[in-house]
């Protein structure tokens, strides 16, 4: 457990030095990202340059690299897959800043000035549409055979996540169910294509595929806790969006399942109505209960499952890189 | 010339006895969509019907239909092919619904009442990696390579015509190279992929493409006349929304091009302030001048030469359904 102890770092460098044995890989895959997006077109290819720097951590590429490598040799094959997948996650960030109507006047603000709801949609089926057409210039149909069915699941995810939000009640199960389609699915999906493409036998390519599902659930409730309790100079983006959004994350959940009737209104009533005051009576009312640590506890369990799923594989540098990551995942403040 | 003269017909009633000798490929289509679109969360199986039932006229899947059955036998994979490229249009017009922020006062009453714009960037989303899921599961890489192409030059085609809402100085030829990557191109994608999963040699592939080019063409020509001059009863949509968007499309162009500096000024007042008031002006001015007429030839010339790309090829059913497919094109009053 203590491999995965929570402790403030700074995230960026922290990555720098994490990824620094598949740095040579990642500035090769930054670069066919920006000569993929290259258009003659000048309005497109300002829109296509302006998303290639949108993308930040590179953890996808990452992942899908350190997984090929923990395995066999890094293939130009697994840099086309990590600017694939890289891609399609630039689309779906794109995608996300499009607003609801009932949002507009709430946050034009935060709307990226240059451009609207409409140009954002087409930015992002561009990015969508030219990650599946690189995807398909494989030798076969695998890539984008996976490619393809995690993406649906991520979409699927995020209308669940739609679907859900603004109920109080929304079961745990559903949260875990959600974070899983909505983020770790990718993330297992690029250990999978990484380990595929660099040979892996089935069994390995699946102890590979669960170790990314894992990390991803683990990096996605710690996205959600740094959402309630992170900083926003530190994290570089609004915060609070989840309360703003009436989305029910781990900690309120577990909050809520363990309150006794009288209060269980009150947290409701604070949930339904959360603007700015409530919310900040929300986070103070998590603070002070135990349901942020034990939300945190829960993403170290799953951080350290992932680092256990690597347990059979040879010691390598890829690998120790790998259960760094674990590590990093839960400890980031960024 | 007479072969596409222009007629107004029942559109409906003309399709469906067109599409007769596919009507039984066409209806394994249609329930073939129906049930990959099936999915174990009602809120998402509520979306994916719904999306389903707002195709309309299946132009595409039948273009790719009659396309294999000029060439040869209809296969299992041409009735894949033919969900995909339904799906993936679908998906546009879900995305197409999607509103700038400027847009919202004025358009809210069109929005479907039920969804958001976050609902339907998701859910297209989700038809669009769904359909790409689905060709994947083709044998060969060959379909999913010509559909990403063909939709990533779709979404390009959307995004200049974005950049060029509002510039009333639009070239001509612009304006045809954004119908051609928008419309066209998805077109003679279809066809290609027919005559292709057929086993076509090369050269009847491509004439068939180039057919479904042609066709696109003069398709989206007809499309932009209807926006002008349809009747919202008949087309079942909104129309003046190309006006009301500062839209230039080839009436307007061809009008412009030809006016004395003096009444292009004028011109110029009444587009860049185009609201319903000086939208029924441009549109009297357009009915009195020969405009409108001059685009509909234009739109002719693309249907006829369609029909000429198809001269070399035996003499079938489905030819000659193809080549009534360019009169009905041209001819149709929705």
């Amino acid at each position: 457990m203590s491999q995965v102890r929570s402790t403030n770092v700074d995230a960026r460098a922290s990555l720098a030095r994490l990824f620094a044995p598949i740095a040579a890989d990642l500035a090769q895959v930054d670069r066919r990202l920006q000569t993929e997006l290259r258009h003659p077109n000048p309005f497109i290819d300002e829109l296509a340059q302006h998303s290639f720097r949108m993308g930040g951590k590179r953890l996808r590429p990452a992942l899908l690299l350190l997984a090929a490598k923990a395995v066999g040799p890094v293939t130009d094959d697994h840099r086309t897959l990590a600017a694939v997948v890289e891609m399609i996650h630039t689309a779906t960030l794109v995608h996300d800043d499009v607003l609801d109507e009932a949002d507009v006047r709430r946050h034009l603000d935060t709307v990226n000035a240059r451009w609207n709801n409409q140009t954002s949609v087409l930015l992002g089926d561009f990015l969508f549409t030219h990650a599946f057409y690189l995807a398909s210039t494989l030798e076969t149909t695998f890539g984008c055979r996976v490619i393809g069915e995690a993406t649906n699941t991520v979409c699927e995810g995020e209308l669940r996540q739609t679907a859900g939000a603004g109920n109080f009640w929304l079961p745990r199960e559903e949260y875990l169910a959600i974070i899983e389609a909505k983020t770790a699915e990718l993330c297992a999906c690029c250990c999978r294509l990484g380990a595929h493409y660099a040979g892996a036998d089935p069994a390995v390519e699946d102890k590979l595929r669960i170790f990314g599902r894992k990390l991803g659930m683990a990096f996605q409730i710690v996205d959600d806790l740094l959402d309630l309790e992170g900083e926003e100079e530190t994290t570089g983006k609004s915060l609070g969006t989840d309360l703003a959004n009436r989305k029910m994350t781990l900690p309120l959940i577990l909050l809520r399942d363990q309150l006794a009737p009288q209060e269980l209104s009150r947290l409701q009533g604070l949930f339904e109505e959360s603007d700015a005051n409530h919310g900040g009576m929300l986070v103070s009312w998590l603070e002070e209960s135990s349901a942020l640590q034990a939300a945190r506890l829960v993403a170290e369990r799953y951080a350290m499952e992932a680092a256990g799923t690597l347990s059979g594989l040879e010691d390598t540098d890829a690998k120790r890189t790998l259960i760094e990551l674990c590590r990093f995942v839960v400890a980031r403040n960024a």
